[in-house]
């Protein structure tokens, strides 16, 4: 299809008002067409109203109708077939086989929250029916469900052209939960988000919902993102990308007359725990596993290790010089913009003039435009505690290695540390001991805990949890991946003494959904004999 | 016993460095004794510092031992037995038998919250086994659980001294949870709190638990609140009280570097719409259902009516004529403190200014100190919509009457009025139609909604929602009564590849704590013949 440069605006392309952008292709540097129009404040109202207008419908479809939906942006985006792949590649750089491989994941992710909806759990069915007898006082029939926030604001990651944007997890999850969406488009890949936008919009018209359920906006960097978070309509808001774009948001929805929870997956540095056992293995082998978590996709992912924490001693610099030779043979990767490219040479080059910070290896520029060399950098363990400059985040391929000598070290180490995604631990049975005492310090502070594997590569199922304590995000009661991620779109209603007319289908007492259900307390499931007497 | 006036901080008695304060007997305006000294912004750390070294122990606590913790609490608050009631009843001029019921309430959820503990679904355990065969890529054996989340200050209320103060929802919800306490009495009501402080003291040193798993503060109004909330120690933040107060600690805690939760419950004005069948019924029944509502506990209770909705015309004027006749046979009771007593006479003097306002009926004045007559009022709805000063909360015995002549005018009036704790609706089978076109826009405003019943009167059950949209809440994601209390104070963890031996209890394959499970998105009982299969 021929792209408009157009948003979509509850199923209208509508032009911006304002001024226009267009995408480059960072491995060149040269301009993509068309232009993007962005639009105003004014406009922005026109997205927000419809999503509101759309409400009442859409967050109480029956479940097929609101399954199948679901199924049907996950077809659309399928249908639009390799162009979205090669528009994808020329605006972020990123290669054909990643793209491939994260556009299937959009999919699935889309298709596992159809089945979510389907099965029903996140409806939180609770029941605790009448005592009419109880004394002193009789007991009303009380039933609970959740109930969708109201629409919802997303926002598109530049890491991420599928699975953290236009109709990527927090889109799904939100859709799933039955919010309406309004998308803000990240300005580094307008072309790809206005492709899904349409497969979006096309489902909706299918379905037959209220064009309001989705709109795709872009609009001037923050200022439009700051207008949608303040808008009174929206009632939460999905966001992931930077600490300081993250906290902005956070602000605003803070300071509104009703303020809002905000979703925000912001930095991590990932550390990654080599403990000695792990050195008595393939040292080449895990040094080249480690280099390859930092450089895949050029270091652009939210998990990528920032840290590795490596014993001191022989077998520790015969690991620390293994990731030298691994990373020499790297070349550079085309990073996602040349903003991008350019904060990672400034963030490296903080690091590289830190006192005490030695360089363990570089590898080779890439032969694109924005495509440094990778750099893994070394330090001691009591450097790495005393100095603030090497807690921050370098997104892209670099990483640190620390050196310790003790568990005792490593215990303070990692309660010096902020709130991360994940920690990573290289082990053998030998270092259980010295892991057990390490654990419960860490849970305090990742929301994902691995071991003898790598942070990268994030599973998209019911156990995941991509989340972890602020500055990681800003909510850490939750997950953006996994069907977890459904709950930070919903709130409890208790309804007491209904008439059956008046209750939602979903706590009527037929059970005409086939719900699981927590009768007093104890959950009775739908398929089972007990579920028609529980009440 | 005899009351000492000290802080109880990790299981020592502390005398405060600062100021001291008295309790005073509303009925009488008398002081009581003893003086109760305040603890200083220093002494305050010496309570948080012991939280967070109870931390590690406490959360990894066996079920059986946490919920049996519980169970003592509620058994040594009993055993005070009159004396509680008594001190209570001098603080806060509540009456022997509302005491009474509050105490069993409170010890009845504390040991509910250990039926939650024993029974474990709060764990949310979630296992997504290993598919080491699956193309393109194997996956990893994935696992989830809830953790607490650190250590958390609770606020008592003035209109609880039980029930929502030392031991009450917040607190058991919390230590359910497994987070400590660092709980701040309320100084309406410093012994009542001192007596259950040591109950919980006593539970915690017979269980032989950290001394630092509860703490009991007093301390200067509202300083050494925000001291508290400020504190990097502190994870989250229960309170329930007015909401100038729950906007304060909401912004302290957003300006943390690292931002908590709060979950204030802050104002409800509780409106109860009376749709035109219900006047065919017993319309004198249902004034006095409604005065007793609005006058029971001498309406300081966060779920008091402050607003009825009834339908002009002749059986609408015969509704408000009963009310008036109600409301003129009530005497005034003893409210909480004087303070609380005069903010309720400026409430009701600015409701009977505003323009077009009229009075219903009047009670008379009781005969102790502190005892207004209850005053209902009455209003037309277009100037309800348009007048700001008549949705203010009027925290006591007032209540406001609003005439209506249309369902389309309480629909408009509902989208105008502020998030509320519940609504009630008074109808018969004929207004179903109407009330259908209501249902969910009043979803949208409150956290419960109650058909042909009174919002007084709080179930501690599982179904119950004692929550709703912000300003009646900080978070409308949760509730603050009922067993779902438990999930505010948890957040979710990952464990990837972790062998047997890594795993906590709640993850073991062996499931040695016997939990239900979901396991690969479907939930499977311990009890079933699937559980040992699972993985």
């Amino acid at each position: 299809m021929t792209l408009t440069g157009h948003s979509l605006i509850a199923g209208q392309s509508v032009p911006g008002e304002g001024k226009t952008t267009f995408a480059y292709n960072p491995a060149t540097n040269e301009q993509l067409q068309p232009a993007y129009t962005l639009l105003t404040e004014d406009q922005l109202r026109a997205a927000t109203s419809a999503a509101a207008e759309a409400f009442a419908s859409f967050s109480s479809l029956d479940p097929e109708t609101h399954a199948a939906f679901l199924d049907a942006i996950a077809d659309n985006i399928e249908a639009i077939g390799e162009d979205l792949i090669a528009r994808a590649g020329q605006e972020t750089g990123l290669p054909q086989a990643r793209l491939q491989g994260e556009r299937a994941r959009t999919t699935g992710q889309l298709r596992l929250f159809a089945d979510v909806v389907r099965q029903g759990d996140f409806r939180g069915v609770r029941i605790d029916p009448a005592l009419p007898d109880r004394a002193p006082m009789p007991r009303a029939d009380i039933r609970q469900r959740q109930i969708p926030l109201g629409p919802v604001a997303v926002f598109g990651a530049s890491n991420f052209p599928f699975a953290f944007s236009t109709a990527g997890g927090d889109t799904a999850s939100a859709l799933a939960a039955g919010c309406p969406v309004v998308f803000k488009a990240h300005n580094a890949h307008p072309g790809t988000s206005e492709l899904v936008g349409h497969a979006i919009t096309k489902a909706v018209k299918d379905a037959g919902l209220h064009p309001g359920v989705f709109s795709l906006i872009y609009g001037p960097g923050s200022s439009i993102g700051q207008a949608l978070v303040a808008d009174p309509v929206i009632k939460a808001v999905g966001f992931t990308g930077s600490q300081s774009a993250g906290i902005a948001l956070m602000r605003t929805a803070a300071a509104r007359p009703e303020p809002i929870p905000v979703y925000a997956e912001m930095s991590s540095l990932n550390p990654v725990f080599v403990f000695p056992g792990a050195l008595t293995g393939d040292i080449d082998a895990l040094a080249q596993q480690y280099v390859a978590a930092v450089t895949g996709s050029s270091g652009q992912l939210c998990t990528s290790p920032g840290l590795l924490f490596a014993p001191a001693g022989e077998a520790g610099d015969r690991l620390a010089a293994a990731v030298g030779r691994a990373v020499a043979a790297c070349p550079g990767q085309t990073m996602l913009t040349a903003g991008i490219a350019n904060s990672w040479n400034s963030g490296t080059e903080a690091l590289s003039a830190a006192a005490n910070v030695t360089v363990v290896g570089t590898g080779t520029p890439g032969p694109t435009q924005n495509a440094p060399a990778p750099a893994i950098y070394g330090t001691e363990i009591g450097n790495f505690v005393s100095n603030d400059v090497l807690h921050a985040e370098i997104f892209g391929a670099a990483s640190l290695v620390i050196r310790y000598s003790s568990a005792e070290e490593l215990v303070e180490a990692t309660h010096r540390i902020e709130g991360q995604l994940t920690a990573s631990l290289q082990l053998t049975e030998e270092d259980y001991p010295t892991v057990a005492q390490l654990l419960p310090v860490l849970e305090q502070k990742v929301g994902r805990i691995i071991v003898n594997g790598w942070p990268t590569g994030v599973e998209v199922g019911h156990a995941m949890v991509h989340g972890g304590p602020f500055p990681a995000t800003s909510d850490t009661r939750t997950t953006s991946v996994g069907t977890l991620a459904i709950n930070r779109f919903l709130r409890p209603v208790a309804y007491q003494n209904l008439p059956q007319e008046l209750l939602p289908a979903s706590l009527q007492d037929t059970n005409p959904w086939r719900l699981n259900r927590r009768i007093d307390g104890t959950v009775v499931q739908a398929d089972s004999a007990m579920a028609d007497t529980g009440n």
